[in-house]
Order: C-alpha cells, then structure tokens, then sequence
C-alpha cells in the first residue's frame, strides 16, 4: 500500500495536462502557473506548444512532455518516429506515445514491437510512456501489449488517451502489473477527483496524467485539513 | 444547381472511409469490397493500412486516401510533411491533412500556411485536402483559413474530421465558397443518409466523405426508383 503524506508528494506524481485541440497560449500560460504553483512533476502540451511551454518554463523543474500518434496510435512507425525527434529537439523530457491499436487487433505484433523500439531508440535517456488505450483492449490484448512493451525498452505503460472520458479500470491495472511487473504506469483518462486519484496510487501507479491537476490537490488539501 | 442523374454519378462524389482505429484487414476488405461494387471514387483509410489497401484495391479504379495531423490537427509542420512523404511512398492518390487549429485559434497564421505549403509541396500532382473542423471554429476564423488554404496550392477545403459526429452546416459552407471561390469542397462529419448528401451536392460541394457510402447509395436507388 503505497502512502501519500502531503500534497506536494501527491503533485510530484501528476502530469498536468492540456491537450486541448482549442487552447491558445494563455491556457497553455494557466497551465504552466498551475504547475509551478501545485509543483505538479510536469506538464503535458501538444506538440505545437512545446517550444512555447519550454521558453514559460524557464528554470522551473516541471518536467515537459508532449505526445506522439495521439490520440488514434494508426499513423506509421517512421512518423512516430519522426514526431520523437522534433520533440526531443523541441526540447521535452519525456515522451507519451500511443500504441498502433489497429496493429495490435491485426495481431500484427511485429509492428507494434518496432514502432516502439523504433521510438525508445530516438528518445535515449529521455522517459518514454506507452499509451494502450486499455478501455478499447480486451485483457488478452492488454497482457499481450504489456508483454511487448515490457520487452522494449520502454519506460511507462500508460493507460489511456483520455479521449473516451472513462477512468482506467482497476482489472486493467491489475492485468498490467502481473503482466509486466518491472514497468512503471501512469494511469490516465477521467481521473477528476481524489477518491479516484487515490484509489490508483494506493494500487501502485506511478504516475497519474490529468487536467485536474489543480483541483484533486486542493481537495487532498480539505479532506487532509479534516483529519 | 447541381444535379445527380444516377446512382454511379452519386458514388463517384464519395470517399468511403474507414477511420476506426479498432478496424481489422477484415473491415479494410470489407470497405473495398464495397467501393468496388458501388464505384466509389475513392476508399479513405488509416496509414497504417495504406500499403495493405494498396495491395487489395490491385487494379480497381478506385483511388487511395490517407489522412496526416489526424484528426486534432496539432503536430508540427514537419511532422505532417513526414506523414505526407511516407503516405506517398506507400502508395496514396489524396491526402486529407487537418489543420493546426490550436495555430489557427492563437491567429499564428504563418505555422497555418506554412505546414499546408510544405505538405502540398511534398504532394506534388497528388490531391491534398486541408480539414479545418469547421464546427469548431467561429465564422471569422472560416474565413480566414480559408483565405490562406485558398492561397497554399491545396486543392480542396474539407469541412470536418467527423469526430464530433456533425454535419456540415450550409452556412459553413457557404462561408468556404464566398471566400475561396476558386477551391473544391470536400463535406464530411456526419453525413449518414441521402437527404444530407443531396443538400450537399445542391450546394456545389464536390467530394462527400462518409463511412456510410453503400447506403446513402442504396437509399438513392431505392428513392429513384419510385419516380
């Protein structure tokens, strides 16, 4: 059972997120206040705002992560690929990827392999997370994407895009760490409020991706306040 | 007014399509088969199933589409114009590109036009097609990207990705033809049945993306045949 003994341990878990497909700078601007303000460990922008987010970063340690085949995951391995090495020249520290789903339910796992090796082999040194989209995946899938995963040098599984608006399902996570017990994972999608947050942090997540960043530490501050 | 004489002259305005990314080789050869026996113009398809399509489509005369920037539109102009370079070199006819909207709504007109120019410049000869999600701009912003699609060298303005499961809205496009006169229209999001599609094509459009060509083609036959 994993503890959490304050709000800035609970922040240095999340990735404050806004991928938006509508936001202009001064979202991205909001975003970045928030972050600095929670120390949230990073924060998560389009691939357009990357430059942007890293000049408004400054000094601050929020890390900066952007996303690669997102949100479908069915663009090509060498565009994947290419997308890593503008944000790795953009300047991020880590990278979330989604996985070829449509691959992975052609049983075409020999792509799904390389586009990842492919990618971790761009990223290097810099963190790369893995999205798989569990709430789209049977458990057979989920146990085969995460053996895959698990064999590609990949640093995270995350769950999901967060396009579906639903919150990863405890089964899931579950699967996922009998499965490829090494992997560090990031629980994303729907996770709006502490009771939620909690819940997967107390399973072992490592790392929860939100754009509620802001408002599941406040609550941790009330409920905390309480006791 | 534009009129619709048969069945074949409807088909040869539709792009079938099929952006699912749960879609199995099954369904692609499905979406083929279909565009085969109705006449399609064309079958749009993920880039991960270009070269698959490519080969099952053989000598048909259907023609090949992929899409890039799909469907939030926010990757980087290099990043498109890679997707556009291997698209080719798999094998496509059109490319459905989507606009940075994030750009577009921060009024950073030059990545706007720029990423168009770059990826018309790798098309060449093959049709290019910019998605500006028309739902989710204001009418200003219509204007104004269709100005500068109008002045990129892309050959048509596409209304929508279809994620928001919309139609096009006539004044929408009517905003695209004042404005551009001189471009062709693609209409798509939502288009399920024939009433929509012939309100389409009586506005001028010249191109209908839809997953539903087969019975938008069937309920016109079955329409035909009672006059």
């Amino acid at each position: 059972m994993i503890k959490i003994n304050n709000a800035e341990e609970l922040a240095n878990k999340i990735d404050h997120t806004n991928l938006n497909n509508l936001s202009k700078k001064e979202d991205i601007d909001y975003l970045v206040k928030k972050a600095n303000e929670y120390k949230f460990y990073s924060v998560v922008v389009s691939p357009y705002y990357v430059k942007y987010t890293k000049e408004i970063l400054k000094d601050s340690p929020t890390k900066l992560v952007t996303v690669a085949g997102f949100p479908l995951g069915f663009t090509t391995p060498k565009a994947k690929k290419k997308e890593a090495k503008i944000a790795i020249k953009d300047g991020i520290d880590e990278l979330d990827m989604v996985v070829n789903i449509q691959a992975l339910k052609a049983r075409d796992y020999y792509t799904v392999a390389e586009e990842i090796e492919k990618v971790k082999n761009v990223c290097g040194e810099k963190v790369l997370k893995v999205i798989i989209e569990a709430e789209l995946l049977n458990n057979e899938e989920i146990v085969k994407v995460s053996e895959i995963i698990a064999n590609s040098g990949a640093d995270y599984i995350k769950t999901s895009t967060g396009m579906s608006g639903l919150s990863p399902k405890i089964s899931d996570i579950i699967s996922i760490q009998k499965t490829a017990p090494q992997m560090k994972i990031k629980a994303s999608g729907g996770i709006k409020d502490i009771k939620t947050a909690m819940r997967l942090i107390s399973l072992g997540v490592d790392r929860i991706g939100t754009s509620s960043g802001d408002l599941i530490v406040e609550e941790y501050k009330r409920i905390s306040e309480k006791h």
